[in-house]
């Protein structure tokens, strides 16, 4: 997560891939489409998710609600293949570029962010 | 948070603005650059910082080291102007899109993700 210091440091040039995952044992994962460079969806990632997301190249998240590992798209087909992954500053947040096989949104939507904040309502946007 | 259940439910076309803080008070957000479409950094809002962020156009976060609101760019005069904010399907998710005045990064990269996951290791990118 971005450090909240606002100071200079040195960027961190390591190649050393250690992910920091939260208390709940997490990462924060936002997946992008590799074409649009649209945001598609946020979910988390604990070890396994992690480790599945990388070996199979299909995105893997850890189900909060349920509390298992979610293939994404394992029902519907809609499955995220993965083109590149990025880690940010501290390595507790993922950004996952990904080819989608159709609609990231449960709702059937592109994105699950189709709505935009206007004058404190929601207004639907093309996504 | 994209639901799990990839079922295709019915749009949620509500505008109704119900954000939904985990049970910590918190939202996951997603700074993307209004220009580039990359994304910055990722950060959590809690009703203060969103309400904030709201009313001067500044991203403002809630720090979970120091347990407080964070100006991004308070120090460093790096803040992010809001050009539009966009809410997920279910309202506990949100992408900030912002045109950064300098590096989003506390390390001086334009973008907290500038390492790409490559073969396990870590290699610097363009950002």
């Amino acid at each position: 997560m971005a450090s909240n210091t606002d100071q200079n440091d040195a960027i961190d040039s390591s190649s050393t891939f250690t992910p920091k995952f939260d208390s709940a044992g997490l990462l924060t994962a936002v997946v992008v489409d590799t074409d649009s460079n649209d945001v598609l969806m946020v979910a988390f990632m604990n070890r396994e998710a992690l480790d599945a997301t990388i070996e199979s190249g299909i995105a893997h998240f850890w189900s909060r609600s349920r509390q298992s590992l979610w293939k994404k798209g394992e029902t519907s087909g809609n499955v995220l293949r993965v083109t590149e992954i990025l880690v940010d500053c501290d390595q507790d947040a993922l950004v996952i570029r990904a080819d989608p096989a159709g609609p990231a949104c449960h709702t059937g939507a592109r994105s699950c962010f189709y709505r935009r904040l206007e004058n404190g309502s929601l207004v639907r946007v093309n996504s």
